[in-house]
């Protein structure tokens, strides 16, 4: 460890700096994460691109007194560093590691647990009042949120409320024009003039009410530093506009800044990512989708592609670059963009609106009462679905079939493979007469030829994999390999007493199949990785009641409690999801 | 009928008028609502404000071949009676009579159903990108918001979205400065500045690229269409900024805006509502919620009140009375009004945070990820949960018990009665170790002496409300009364057979309870005013199969489909949930 940071645990140590040291400091924090990140993984960019402001932050705030959040939360590493876990730094991400994201229970340092873009706003804004009516009026409360994240609604409902109180709230804008992908709308159109002062600076943020500073060179520390200073001694709503780089310190991380968001492992001292392994693997199931979708877009012109700001991650990008007509990214904007394909639906054009399963918990009642509720056939693609590993408790996509489920008029569908996949696109875009959730997990399959001709799926119609004697095993999307490699780990004899079927539909049931399996199986196992309350086991449970079943019905999946961040790996052994303890269960069953 | 308006049934006949007729309609237009809402009862502030401009905007455009999209629809009457709906106007918002919201199935007219706010921009821009793409440059799509709505989230998405592309879009704002209370926020003191010209017209809207004009006054009837018609004529995005005067026309509905939203019966004639009867009545859930909280927080400096845009309807007022700095309207705004609660639940504040069970819909990311991630002690209060009768299908509060039980650390409690309500808060309030969410119904319950000493509840526990030998029932919420009724159209023979329990919470189960009722009866019906599927009977049913009982459980709720207007009585009888409907179930069942 070098000079500076190796005497650096806390903000405490921070200031004792002198300010002529600070942008030393600053190049060190960025070898020491580069260092770490490009061994351990995790996300670069947009802390590369803060190191100044954070420093700034911490030593002109009096934190963890002066409270501090992170919008989203990827830019925090240089927090987390500053502020008592430098010596952990290299177990993030890691199960019983750090999390990626600041985290309440995880430091004092962590105002406000983040994940999820957009929020704040409103929490500082929640804290400013507390203290305004505790009568500290020296406490400051600040947020730090991104050009990209600020154009989503609930960052506008947070401005607009802080916008008439009185209270001691900073909000810094960090403006570096991308997200994960890049920045998108009007919003971000306008903050580009702002920059090239083709926008008068009579502005968006004064008009609704707040004290404007910038735009200024969030990299030029003595300008922040000084600027802050200034700024905490106003009272009031106050705005600061940083210009920053994304990735900034690293050129390859400046100059493909998607690509450097979370880059994996690379080269520490070149910067260079490492070539891709020449061993052919099976898809990633988002790229199965982005190219399937620009096949079938192919021959049907009514598909329209919309991500709320996920083109690279959900693969979307392949229908922007062949059809970019038809294939829109509209920010992080969850609630528009499932609105937009309603209405997009309503004139007989075929959205398919793909969105992270964890996301598409902000767009619920555009769900219920713009596409159900009108029964407009949308096809919804839930991405990152189930376990998301490293991500975390934030991120994981566990509520979807508990949440949907309950809504009328919606199919729900989880394919086992890429071929799955494959075929319920094509079978949805040939025109339902119901909007359809198909979800699917971040990660690979195991297809290798998995480009085969489509073929139309049945509604409603599950499929047995396998026949057994003793005990069924009912297996929702690709829990489906879980069971797999259960069985496997079994002698063929014990194979033969296990049933398996792959359901496919959590909405509509299969009930033929359903009664075939109650009526032939003393005992049936469900398993999903989604949670057990209100999920496709509870389903099966309530067909089962209700058709007075005395079966024995063990639903496996993910229990009441919020899941860490770990790899899915670690994470389905931790809850008995894993082949071993699958095949010791069924095991113990036969 | 009068002169012009009897020749009138659709906007073809309308165009045959010459423009010196139309304030004459206007006229006739605004006495036929007043005539019919005064007996039949439905909102009437908001289409009195719009005569001017529905005249307008059907006599300028091509409808139905032109979209034209209501914003919430509380202000689509005048739509409605121009759109081959005047004969049917007086069965609004009865059972199988119109609706009282623009809806898709009941006229082509009706381009987009709404219901919930800020919805209108994002599908006008999906039909907008629809023509677009369909080569029809000529379709124009007009979404008409209040400045209430524009102000949540979801419509600065739309906008945002909107600014960047090229399609034919009119965002029309109807600017009466309330939404069904006073609007508030930044944004709305920015349009205030705006129309006392203090505001340069270089403005908000012009920033995110829209085409801006006005203020003008929505009344000025040849002032609006030739504004439309100019327009018309102006491709890409455009902004028109319209003043208009909520309840337009009727002295007493000018005077008091809040009232006349949805006034009632009242006397036509005159406009003066009816003398509110001197009986004494129970009081409503509402009232029992806003008068608690004040009692509440006169002994508890740490409570806070908080409603996004609902003062009235939830109550809250009489917080925001007694103690103006601890409550907050903090506009339709759901998203931030729960992140806001759990910023101030960091700081050790007791937030009670009362919305509507069908709005919260809105804010399920934020309940999940801000507050139960967290773990913060949030007092959610969730009005007009169940059946809300003639606001219909966009506003029942049925899915509520299944979208939240899936989130692990949420309490969920439904008071049978006021005293229970009253004592949930009075528990709450003293700090529990988790978040909670309070739903209740909309109206009255029965208990004429409710101011009671306040008393704890234990979490998690149940309440026998009555022995029984043969079948037990398990009630959640105010479906007690229903029981209640439907057990005294029973013989007292009968009556002996039935035990009755009151759930009290849904999460966490009362699992002793369980046990006992389960081993004891053989059949057990459960009964909620939520959706079957995922809900409390769910919750029961899974509860038997893992402690394997083969009790037959029959689970009594809302059915897997929407639920149209009528009156709650109404509805309750069409979906056996009615005291009558019980009491031949039970009959069945003994």
């Amino acid at each position: 460890m070098t000079k500076l940071l190796q005497h650096i645990d806390s903000p405490k140590d921070l200031r004792t700096l002198a300010k002529e040291d600070l942008p030393f400091l600053a190049k060190e924090l960025r070898e020491f994460i580069i260092q770490i990140v490009a061994t351990k993984e995790g996300h670069l960019g947009a802390s590369l691109g803060v190191v100044e402001l954070t420093i700034a932050l911490h030593y002109v705030f009096n934190t963890p007194e002066d409270l501090l959040i992170w919008d989203v939360g990827h830019q925090a590493y240089v927090h987390k560093i500053l502020t008592e876990r430098k010596s952990q730094f290299d177990t993030n991400r890691q199960l019983d590691g750090l999390s990626g994201f600041p985290k309440r229970d995880e430091s004092k340092y962590d105002a406000f647990g983040v994940g999820h873009s957009s929020t704040s706003i409103s929490a500082a804004l929640g804290m400013a009042i507390a203290s305004k009516l505790k009568g500290d009026f020296k406490k400051q409360h600040i947020a730090v949120i991104g050009d990209a994240s600020i154009a989503s609604g609930m960052a506008f409902e947070g401005l607009n409320h802080a916008g008439v109180t009185d209270t001691n709230l900073l909000v810094i804008l960090n403006d570096n024009a991308i997200g994960i992908d890049p920045s998108v709308g009007a919003l971000k159109m306008y903050l580009t003039n702002v920059k090239k002062g083709t926008q008068k600076q009579d502005n968006i943020f004064e008009a609704l009410n707040f004290n404007y500073s910038g735009p200024i060179d969030g990299h030029d520390l003595p300008k922040v530093i000084s600027e802050l200073e200034r700024l905490k001694t106003i009272p009031g709503p106050k705005f600061l506009h940083l210009i920053t780089t994304k990735g900034k310190g690293l050129k390859q991380a400046e100059l493909d800044q998607v690509k450097y968001h979370a880059p994996g492992k690379f080269n520490a001292l070149t910067g260079d990512l490492f070539e891709k392994s020449k061993t052919v693997v099976p898809p990633k199931f988002q790229d199965v989708f982005g190219h399937t979708i620009v096949e079938l877009a192919k021959t049907n012109e009514k598909i329209i592609g919309i991500t709320p700001a996920m083109p690279t991650g959900s693969s979307l990008k392949y229908m922007m670059k062949a059809f970019p007509e038809r294939a829109f990214d509209v920010g992080i904007a969850e609630q528009h963009a499932v609105t937009l394909s309603a209405g997009l639906a309503t004139q007989g054009f075929i959205p398919f609106c793909n969105i992270y399963s964890t996301f598409l918990q902000r767009a619920y009642d555009q769900i219920i009462h713009d596409v159900c509720l009108q029964n407009l056939p949308v096809i919804f693609c839930l991405d990152r679905a189930g376990l998301v590993g490293e991500d975390g408790a934030t991120h994981q996509g566990v509520f979807d079939l508990a949440f949907l489920r309950c809504i009328p008029n919606l199919i729900i569908f989880a394919p086992r493979n890429e071929t799955e996949l494959r075929n319920i696109m094509f079978t949805a875009q040939m025109g339902l007469d119901h909007p359809i959730a198909i979800r699917y997990p971040r990660g690979r399959g195991r297809e290798l030829d998995w480009k085969q001709p489509f073929s139309t799926l049945e509604i409603g119609k599950g499929e047995p994999l396998k026949t057994g004697a003793k005990i069924a095993i009912l297996s929702i999307g690709t829990m489906a390999y879980n069971v797999e490699d259960a069985l496997n780990l079994l002698t063929l004899e014990q194979q033969n007493d296990i049933a398996v079927f792959n359901m496919r539909f959590i909405k509509p049931l299969d009930e033929i199949l359903l009664h075939s399996v109650l009526s032939t199986y003393s005992k049936v196992f469900t398993i999903e990785d989604g949670t057990v309350i209100g999920g496709f086991g509870s389903a099966v449970i309530t067909f089962a009641s209700n058709h007075q079943y005395n079966t024995n019905i063990e639903t496996l999946g993910i229990p009441d409690t919020f899941i860490e961040h770990g790899s899915v790996t670690q994470l389905q052994k931790s809850l008995g999801l894993d082949p071993e303890s699958l095949a010791a269960l069924f095991l113990k069953a036969l």
